[in-house]
């Protein structure tokens, strides 16, 4: 039956691939930067239409303050097994000046060569190695439009749905989730699944599809080292006045060594070890590591012959960002009052979001550092040498299923039919995604199924979907959506 | 005499104090970004009518691609004794995001308060304590007010200037005067001078006058440090990929440690020691370092309990900026591909600018960097773990001449006259000026006679000088115009 259902999906989209390339260009035009309330209003309404035109019930939840919640059913039979999907429709802020095509001005290329092709009409022909450029084009808005393009394809054949989808669509995931906690509560009822779905990250470096099990978890905090109380002429007081820029370099170094080595005190007590089963799957990842350093123009890893995979199991802790006065073109011959950084911690299994960020408080209380979390006084100021402001993102703990969970098997399964080649089981996603909100909230287990390019350039600039894995994402949920599947109710391991 | 000057000129400048203010103002308001040729060629045509209009001959010389230099002449009588003026016309680059007013629209306010004042007209009180607010109102077109004003005053008083003029207003200053060395070569024989007064920098922060027989000299460079070749997701390559601003703050730590002092090998080797005299006059200074610290809302010096103009006699070395990727409300989650510093090396007497950038390649180089002066290939990043770019400006030399040159009596006198206060002796200013090339084209010592307010924020945002400060600079120009001076043949020492 899968082998109909894929047979025929594979044509509607030889015919129709076109459309679906030009709906998801109109979504990606949509302004969807995560700070931008308004915007992110628009993109929820949007991708609620979308949904709606194919007979989904859609409802775009409120509240003040927030973006909203897309929450829906799409449904096939009453004793059908449940499926949750979650996708995020907002973006990372994109710096425009660095990007080749406007980011929410979707642009089609040939790659790896970079000529534009207009959007394609009907009976143009399509490539799989074209790639569309837009911001969010892979992180996250591509799931959209493999689900939409799946109900069409299986409408289109007059195929019926084996399962019910019960959806949830959050716009504040790159802000990192402070309200999907509270928005899951107050529609718990209406998302009862017997498995959810996060369907964001990409697939694995090798090209090969992967189902991942887990992702690690996230805080973050920004840390100002606080120097004269204005920007000082650098010959003037050059060696008298302390430099916060220097002080800051200390603190930073001091933070991780050159060896790839968190050095704040008890930074990796908490990670729980992998077990069997996951060291297993670990083992049988493919090699990525040589051609990952050729790509990315490195001569070694942080950590020389280190694994990829192998340093996901651990926390790690990230200089995202620096600023101080200015550099470049723009240098002027100061002594900075100040100097930013701004540090993402990713969490592996086990470790306390909190309790990381209390650990960085006592490394700097350590060195000798009065923290703040707001600007010091002019009294804070005279009476403390080392004066620093943190200002924490709590985040949230990573979370991780066992590899023996039913649907795992069944989600391998699927995806080894709609790519035809072997599926990578990935015990966690380095990012992060509020996984084990699924878990306590809606009580039922979440796994990741990505779809995206490994290269789609994800929160940077020139963020792109490669259109074969857009066509992947549209095979895989036919497969789906269109087979039958027996359940949890058949686990016996749960 | 000089009491009769000196009563003209305040009488003078007690009824057209306004005036002066208002032609200021106008020469503030004129855009002079150090970068911005066309903005420089306006302001060197202003200035050249400015002092045309009092009778000196004025050239503004051209030379492609660089900033006008505009020399001139103030003529007394052939056989007086001539004084070269030097005064630099372009100004740092300024941020108006981070002024209170626009840096090129001059706004006079109250102070401390800070309630804005309109431009005096005709018999309207001005204040002494109030401060004019723009980019260069202190570094450094207030000493062209202050002889303007001195001319005029000397004029309407009808009395008769004693010393000939030559002046040299350079357009390039803050951008480390690249071309002033062969701009003077060009005009040497048009400025010969018995002596130059560099007109720049700031009064000694006790509020006293100084008189400033040298500067420390400059270098000064642009470090990248290179990650991957694009910015990567920090979730799904953090701990693997290796973190350019961690590698930076691990660079920039090592160039200095905690305690104030350069760790790179070689830094302090060639500072020439302070004669006794020097010894002597620093120990002279009034002690301004607490009520500093007060000021700019620090609790310690860089060395805790260390004097400031002791600190000056050594190189320093100054991080003026930093940048990765972005921090704050636009921070991405990323590895940064890149992360930069710009760091300014302030020289000491005796320090070489050129060995000074050898000893930083030396120190990188130490630290197992490939160290090159362009964009890395992606050859060189597949084949170099450490790999760095140093962008160079090589500056210049300090200079600084004996305490006992005749000129600087001469200098002490006349500001003690106009000021009426104790006059300090400084051996040298913490700032950078290009001294040296007074001293070898044009063979006459050079002393800075600063009359800027300690305060004036120069290079930050909101610079200012303070009504009182043009005042004494008027009356400083004044008593050295309008007095004879009988010039160096009379210098036993020389």
């Amino acid at each position: 039956m899968s082998r109909d259902v894929l047979a025929a999906v594979r044509e509607y989209r030889g015919t129709h691939g076109w459309r679906l390339l030009s709906e998801f260009a109109e979504l990606l035009a949509i302004d969807n930067d995560t700070r931008d309330l308004e915007a992110l209003g628009r993109n929820a309404r949007a991708i609620a239409t979308c949904f709606r035109e194919r007979g989904a019930e859609m409802d775009v939840v409120e509240r003040a303050g927030c973006a909203p919640l897309v929450v829906g059913r799409y449904a096939a039979a009453a004793d059908a097994p449940t499926l949750g999907v979650y996708v995020h429709y907002d973006g990372q802020p994109a710096d425009a000046s660095s990007w080749h095509s406007p980011p929410y001005r979707p642009e089609l290329r040939t790659y790896p060569d970079g000529r534009v092709v207009p959007i394609p009409g009907p009976g143009d022909p399509i490539d799989d190695d074209w790639r569309l450029y837009a911001r969010s084009a892979a992180d996250d808005k591509a799931p959209l439009i493999a689900i939409l393009g799946a109900i069409d394809g299986l409408r289109a054949a007059d195929l019926p749905p084996y399962l019910n989808l019960v959806f949830c669509f959050e716009g504040e995931e790159e802000s990192g989730s402070p309200h999907l906690r509270e928005y899951l509560e107050t529609v718990r009822e209406r998302l009862r699944a017997d498995a959810w779905l996060i369907c964001d990250g990409p697939v694995h470096q090798s090209g090969a599809p992967q189902v991942v099990l887990g992702a690690r978890g996230y805080s973050g905090f920004e840390l100002t080292i606080y120097g004269p109380v204005r920007e000082l002429h650098s010959g003037h007081y050059g060696n008298w006045v302390p430099n916060p820029a220097l002080a800051l370099s200390h603190v930073l170094a001091s933070f991780k060594d050159e060896h790839g080595r968190v050095t704040v005190q008890g930074f990796y007590d908490d990670t729980r070890p992998p077990t069997p089963a996951v060291l297993a799957a670990l083992a049988d990842l493919p090699a990525v590591e040589d051609a990952l350093l050729h790509d990315l123009g490195l001569a070694t890893a942080e950590v020389p012959g280190g694994r990829l995979v192998n340093q996901l199991m651990t926390p790690s802790l990230n200089i995202r960002g620096l600023s101080a006065a200015s550099v470049g073109e723009d240098r002027r011959n100061v002594i900075p009052a100040s100097a930013s950084a701004s540090i993402d911690i990713r969490l592996a299994a086990g470790d306390d979001p909190t309790r990381m960020l209390r650990l960085i408080h006592e490394h700097l209380a350590g060195l000798g550092y009065h923290v703040l979390d707001r600007e010091p006084t002019d009294a804070e100021r005279r009476e403390h040498p080392r004066l620093a402001r943190i200002d924490a993102e709590p985040g949230y703990p990573a979370a991780r299923i066992p590899v023996e969970t039913p649907i795992v098997t069944h989600l391998l399964d699927a995806s080894a039919r709609a790519s035809g080649q072997p599926v990578v089981t990935m015990p966690t996603l380095g990012g992060s995604v509020p996984l084990h909100h699924f878990a306590e909230v809606l009580e039922a287990p979440a796994v990741i199924l990505p779809i995206a390019n490994a290269d789609n350039s994800q929160h940077a600039a020139d963020e792109n979907i490669r259109v074969g894995n857009l066509w992947y994402g549209i095979d895989l949920w036919s497969v789906l959506l269109g087979t039958p599947w027996p359940g949890p109710t058949h686990d016996t391991h749960r």
